[in-house]
């Protein structure tokens, strides 16, 4: 699974957490769907706000990335470690060193036994222009961060190897 | 974003559909979700049988699992491609070529502007033994296939590359 960092204030601070729970939900309007314990201090402030901020480290910020899962914003303040920034959501703290940060809107939650499922409308996305050329981005070169299980059950972070395919290209030998 | 292939059977015919969003939402039970067009073949078959399975491709699917993603399942029958399987739902075909397969029971659903939020309880998982080692199993070593953006703006299949970081360990540093 990739890995984000989801960006909060919670009692008006800004608060960073780790999550390999989340996805896109629906194409348009843009949605994206996190999927976080009940008992999370970023639940707190999703439900104080109604916006949070999805950002995306490179390889880069492995152990900033590591740091906002070990300890928790109840008892750390995490931001200390990341150049804090914000663009139209004043409550959606997003991270300066992220290569692509979004910022989200509330639109719907849902309640499971364990988890909250929190899914929020991108209203602005920002990719640092070293990735983008003639308005596209690549990133692949960002260097996304990827959460495995490697061979001890530990989960461990890898990064993504060179492209091998395109597509709907590979799989047309099997078109009869 | 990580790939999986899911598995229905629609009108008694097993349908398989490569789908990139999708997450854990909650650890226990074990759910899972996916989000796909409210057009796709694969939701016929989720509302008619209430049961799909998730399929993990490693790297030497990526042609098949290409394949599932170029054509609909209204129009060719793309389950020639794989060794069926069946495990306990027999509306769920599994594919034997995949080192990690789960069997879901549909749980809650939810209709967004263009997609179906489909959540399923994983009922039964299976790996590939020789990925398992005491009792334990070792993912990184399966080549998850990974989908991305290259620097066309086009989606590409990258692989993931070796392990470089522990979990709860590289970010202890943070810590004051």
């Amino acid at each position: 699974m990739p890995v984000c960092l989801v960006g909060t204030k919670v009692k008006g601070k800004p608060n960073f957490m780790a999550v390999g729970w989340f996805s896109k939900v629906n194409v348009n309007p843009p949605l994206m769907m996190i999927s976080i314990l009940k008992v999370q201090y970023t639940a707190e402030g999703i439900k104080e706000n109604g916006v949070f901020s999805i950002n995306f480290p490179g390889k880069a910020l492995v152990a900033e990335t590591d740091f906002c899962g070990l300890v928790s914003g109840r008892n750390v303040d995490k931001s200390y470690v990341f150049d804090l920034q914000y663009g139209e959501l004043e409550n959606a703290p997003m991270i300066g060193e992220c290569p692509m940060c979004f910022e989200l809107r509330l639109r719907e939650s849902m309640e499971l036994p364990d988890n909250y499922i929190f899914i929020g409308e991108i209203v602005a996305a920002y990719v640092d222009e070293k990735y983008v050329t003639d308005g596209k981005e690549n990133l692949l070169a960002t260097e996304p961060l990827v959460l495995t299980e490697g061979p001890i059950n530990q989960y461990v972070y890898a990064e993504l190897g060179p492209k091998f395919a395109n597509t709907f290209d590979v799989g047309k030998k099997f078109i009869k």
